[in-house]
């Protein structure tokens, strides 16, 4: 480990970082919320904190290795979550594990909560809260398509064509700040298309900002309780759609689509197209579904309800509409099934991802071919790519840790007091990035035990670094030199 | 397709199972419980269904095919389900739905039930209940240790050299028949052993028998509604404990240990090993969670109901000494993780079986070393020996079928009008070939619907045929020439 080089980056990072505090600031002065100081001091200490840091190591600069990056990667979002939890703690007075809690949850665009009463909070404190799954945002998707595909998590070593297309002149040696560059100016323009789109549909302007943020970052933090329920517009919800399907597709697939200003980018993209008809097939299933229960008196309503419901939960966003008491039983584990499969490589979604849950799918049927033809040669394909073994059982891997990691918190999580469904519904939410829970945490996780919310933080973490990047930090093997 | 011979094969198979009535009609003379009358109907209806297969084709005897043999497995235990389900319909007026349930379940060696109130049942009935399962567990032992390996399900050709170790002087055409008799003169020993056990522990002959008819097939079906739990009798018990364990061990290794009189057979054998350290670890667990709770008020209490439980659910027997329902919430779902886990393979245990899910552990920690060293070259080993990457593959495509099939009938059990505890306990029971389940059916199957009812004879004959045997039929490209 180059551990002077490391902190040293953290220095000059949390030094940046200070910086976001002040368009915050600027909120505070802007609605006079009385909370200007709180954001003064956060940007204080944060500012102090990165010089701290940087200035014992300041010539400390040096090449770091693969494994300096592992810890970087999981280390960033740990310290940010930290120093972004300084204004729940100064503002709203929360304990440091709520804050904590709150901070994770908007850094990994996951969007649970624990804070009740949102539309009585400070305008500032809200903005803050938006700019934090803004700012989670930007981090992942240059996390998902520059660092990941170059380490090969689980599979991601698919995406590294994709990947390299994105800097123009190819190089032997990834170029991740040009690409974050080009990746940046694409989310900054989505993100701005989808305020505008709001603000035109009739949010106001800070409405409209504020859950640009959190869509585009597929986050699902609101500036409301009641969610975009709030508003009760097909518009807007139509709009929500858009930009989190947006959110959820793989920005270096974007990038081509913008660069050749070409739609086709997404229908020769296998994942992208799988993607789109799972959204399709789950929309009329669950629209089927609730207009056969009669949960809703019309095919229009049963429509909306069914699409908005699928897309925020596959595309792991997590906004609200309409609370699934009323709805049929089937329906709930249908979310949670397209919650695990999740979005799209590189993108800001979690879950599983798409491409992986089709490899899933792809080597049960071929097991079951070659089982029929014993003798019989067969691939398993994405497009015309003929997919490696190798590639395969990574994919493997992943999806054991997954499941393993879902498990193990589940049991924690329910001897720490939850019931079944609570945990069930705490697990596949923190992990996948989702939002909202089953039971107990359908909306909030103010009332449950502060284990429960750091198991939370565990699994939401383990679920932003794709499990292995944060597993691999518990590994022996992993610090012997 | 060998159509004749196939159904000719069948006709001789009814002939024979024809005479498994014989006892039950011993059974319905000697305790005078008035049912003769109904075995000697069964016993007349069989035989005449096997006469009418096998006459007009006696002469069609021919080579069978790999493709036919999936065939014949298949409807092995569809067949023997419904003819034995002639003594419930016809004694016991039960529908159709509830009988072939309750047979199929028997023969399944599931041990769900469809019935209440077998304290009042006639003995003959009762006996012919117990017997199914006995029935189901021949059948299944050479399934597995026999065929499935020739067959190469889902990693199981790892058992081919088990297998081709148990008759005696090796060819290269294997010898099932042989190989079924020594499994079969294991089995019946160990059936023996355990009657006499339980008759000295306390039982009546006829529970004995029947207990002991339940207990080394796994199956978990009992004369008495409350199960092992009418004793109260930690001997019969600790009998139950060592039979079960026996039962879900592979019947090679029996053999090995059998002929060798050495127990080491047992500790030099990766699978049994992992299994005994599972049992163990998760005795103590459980037993410590309950001390911990305070559900019993003594260590010992903790420790007999603990390891029972882990015992009874983790080599799918299914038998109940006590109801959950005052134990701490995380200890059932544990329990489900062992249910999947299973027994060991060429046994007569349900589940994913011990030996796959070594290699998914295996696998998913090689990945995580392999992410850390991406330069190094490592194996998969279970014991001294390595494991081809097909075989991993195979085992993944049936782990991914398994949860699929899972994911799908729990779906389709909530369409049908279960909750979500329930459709689980319901699936996860009957494809784990375990016996009780959650919520509505923590007990009994009898208060559900009949759509419930077949989605679960799908689910327990999917798990008997270790998945892709059932699901191979349903491929048009198995049909095809
Ligand atoms: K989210
Ligand atoms: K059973």
């Amino acid at each position: 480990m180059h551990w002077r080089a490391i902190i040293r980056l953290f220095g000059l990072l949390l030094m940046l970082y200070s910086l976001s505090f002040l368009p915050s600031l600027a909120v505070a002065l802007v609605y006079q919320d009385g909370q200007w100081s709180v954001f003064l001091e956060s940007l204080a200490a944060t500012l102090s904190a990165g010089l701290l840091l940087w200035l014992p190591n300041s010539h400390r600069e040096s090449e770091l290795s693969v494994r300096d990056g592992f810890l970087i990667v999981a280390l960033f979002w740990a310290l940010l979550g930290v120093f972004g939890a300084l204004p729940f703690i100064l503002g709203l007075h929360l304990s440091l594990t709520d804050a904590v809690f709150e901070s994770i949850s908007g850094f990994t665009t996951t969007g649970a909560t624990v804070i009740a009463g949102l539309d009585r909070l400070p305008p500032s404190i809200l903005y803050h809260r938006q700019q934090i799954q803004w700012l989670g945002g930007m981090g992942v998707i240059v996390l998902a398509v520059a660092v990941l595909p170059l380490l090969g998590v689980g599979g991601m070593q698919l995406y590294r064509a994709e990947a390299s297309g994105v800097a123009k002149h190819e190089k032997p040696t990834p170029r991740i700040g040009e690409t974050a560059r080009v990746l940046w100016s694409l989310y900054f323009g989505l993100t701005a298309a989808c305020a505008l789109a709001f603000w035109l549909a009739g949010m106001t302007l800070f409405d409209a900002v504020g859950h640009a943020f959190a869509t585009v970052a597929t986050g699902g933090f609101s500036t409301h309780d009641a969610s975009l329920g709030h508003y009760d517009s097909p518009l807007i919800e139509a709009i929500a759609i858009v930009f989190m399907l947006a959110g959820a597709v793989n920005f270096a697939i974007h990038f081509v689509a913008w660069r050749d200003l070409d739609v086709r980018a997404y229908l020769n993209d296998p994942e992208t197209r799988v993607f789109g008809l799972t959204i399709l097939g789950g929309s009329l299933f669950i629209a089927a579904s609730l207009y056969w229960a009669q949960a809703y008196a019309d095919v229009g309503s049963s429509l909306r309800h069914g699409t908005f419901q699928v897309v925020s939960i596959m595309t792991s966003t997590g906004f609200g509409t309409a609370t699934f008491g009323d709805w049929p039983l089937h329906i709930p584990l249908v979310l949670v099934i397209l919650s695990f499969t999740g979005g799209c490589g590189g993108s800001t979604a979690g879950g599983l991802k798409v491409l992986r849950v089709m490899l899933l799918v792809k080597l049960g049927v071929r097991q079951l071919f070659q089982f029929a033809h014993p003798r019989a040669v067969l691939e398993v394909k994405i497009g015309r790519r003929v997919i490696k073994e190798d590639v395969l059982l990574s994919v493997w891997g992943f999806y054991v840790l997954y499941i393993a990691t879902c498990l193990l918190l589940t049991v924690a999580m329910m001897a720490a007091g939850l019931d079944l469904e609570s945990a069930f519904g705490a697990v596949f939410t923190t992990v996948n990035l989702c939002g909202p829970g089953l039971g107990e945490v359908a909306v909030t996780f103010a009332t449950v035990d502060p284990v429960v919310k750091w198991l939370g933080v565990f699994g939401m973490l383990a679920g932003r670094l794709e499990i292995f990047t944060l597993l691999i930090l518990f590994m022996p093997a992993f610090w012997r030199q």
